[in-house]
């Protein structure tokens, strides 16, 4: 670790600004030059230091990405194509994993070793926004939001889908139908459950709170929601799922339950994960695009950080759109 | 962004050096005016930077995690585990999350921005581990191997692994066995194999060629190798899959065809992953701990880097257990 610029600068004849230039691709460097400088550099086997990079561009080209919930396989599929378009405009990604956004230590994002941040995992109410506009470090919220308006986000119109499942219900004859939703504190967890009251009450359908179940997106969710839905009477003969995993859940404890899918219940999920179109599911889901919708914060993120934004936040949403398979049937 | 550890010098009343020492917790510097400083920082909003303290202390604190495959939601399980130790030793992970390990430029791990490396997806003949071995850059295997002995590892021992499927298989009599193995390439999925082989083999049943399809750890490789092995006749009674999503895509392409788990086919898978349990697959499957395996590789590379482990590359391994669910039965 002991080769400097200063050594590559004695072997290509130049001075070391003009190595750190050169390095950089720095324009008012002469190509000839730079591909000296190149040369000498990987002689030497020489890495140019971040930090010290960092310190005289005051950019470190690295975006934090915060999720708190990477054991949802929902993530994941966030992930892989944010990293990539995040790539393809020559920045790094940071993930920052905590369990909860309260957990993560707000002074991590702020050390000035990111440019910008993703926030995938926002809660109604986070002070986390604000502070970093405070403190002006910018960031674009990723499918959740906090409600506020304050900031560019990305996401599916989260209402919009939770009102296609109801009218599904409603078209197939529904009457007796629950909710196994999402976290009230999220915007997709709230919206969706809004978008569905709407559409089932339009048509004349009521959702009585007992027949609402709220928590985590996770397996268990569902699993311990539909086991109590299950033990009502009349018995609902449709629950509508905050997202795909909950539906999941929710079919395992059918099954446990020796309730048929879709004979003695329908099922409706939300994603469209890989997972929702196995042949052991075949769920009825509500898609929506998770590549578009992370490229598209990617890009808000870029131009915000360019500064060829506008000042005011922008908006992007997706419409969602409704997957028939096998888990929904007329009452 | 304008305050500066001189701005909160001057507020302190103490000298540039000592702003940074003090908020180092350097104890060179008296409790009082540690004291002092913070509560001058914590009044002008000041953060440190993180890239001028990584250049005066040539420790950046942050480990980089390569993981080639976040999708398949193994990964997931095993980083939550790794950040949560690694974070109790006061260290933050970077995760690098490339399609490919030829597709990381090893430069980005080499940019000093890191203090050492976890590789948690690296393949035999890797040229990686040797790169990072020359610049000094401490590392340790998660998972796998790259099977040259060079640094430190924690690994669950596929061998035995494998050797308790077969052992299984023979016991409930299947001699016309088919394995659904991973890439040849990767400890993991050669290791499993190796021990699949020498169990039946010891038991005087053969795996020919035919019967054996490997591919990448996910899905695809389990549904489309299902479909070409039952094709055959004398078709398999028993599958092995070299993880449960390899097993899992095989239960659904028997699904698809019509095949009843387990009483036209048996099915094994690797891992334990908590969707096995679900009561949709009741996969039987060969258990491993995921947690400790993490933690120990944090453990390894925190002795690494604090310099207070052995020169010698140190090798924790773990043994499997076979976990009897729903999807095995006699032949």
């Amino acid at each position: 670790m002991s080769i400097t610029s200063h050594d590559v600068a004695r072997l290509a004849g130049v001075s070391q600004p003009t190595v750190s230039r050169a390095l950089r691709g720095d324009h008012r460097v002469s190509e000839t030059t730079r591909a000296r400088v190149r040369e000498a550099a990987e002689a030497l086997g020489y890495v140019p230091s971040e930090a010290g990079r960092s310190l005289s561009t005051r950019s470190t080209r690295r975006i934090g990405v915060v999720v708190t919930d990477l054991t949802n396989p929902f993530y994941p599929y966030l992930i892989e194509p944010l990293h990539d378009r995040l790539e393809q405009h020559g920045y790094r990604m940071m993930l920052f994993t905590e369990r909860s956004e309260t957990a993560l230590e707000t002074e991590r994002l702020l050390d000035r070793s990111i440019d910008g941040v993703v926030l995938t995992t926002a809660v109604l109410g986070s002070a986390l926004p604000a502070e970093l506009t405070r403190r002006g470090l910018p960031f674009v919220f990723l499918n959740r939001e906090t409600g506020t308006g304050l900031g560019d986000a990305a996401v599916v119109d989260n209402e919009a889908g939770g009102r296609l499942a109801a009218e599904e219900l409603v078209r197939l004859g529904h009457h007796e139908v629950g909710l196994l939703g999402g976290p009230a504190d999220t915007t997709t967890g709230r919206d969706r459950e809004l978008g569905f009251r709407v559409g089932l009450s339009e048509a004349g359908v009521g959702l009585p709170r007992e027949r609402v179940r709220r928590g985590p997106f996770d397996y268990g969710t569902g699993y311990e929601g539909l086991l109590e839905l299950a033990g009502q009477r009349p018995r609902p003969t449709a629950v509508f799922c905050g997202n795909d995993v909950i539906a999941i859940g929710a079919m395992n404890a059918a099954r446990r339950l020796g309730l048929a899918v879709p004979g003695d219940l329908t099922v409706i999920g939300f994603d469209d994960l890989p997972m929702a179109s196995w042949e052991t599911f075949g769920l009825t889901t509500v898609r929506h695009d998770l590549d578009g919708m992370a490229q598209a914060a990617a890009e808000l993120l870029v131009e915000r950080l360019a500064g060829t934004a506008s000042v005011a936040p922008r908006r992007v949403s997706f419409a969602p759109v409704l997957v028939p398979r096998g888990t929904h049937a007329a009452r």
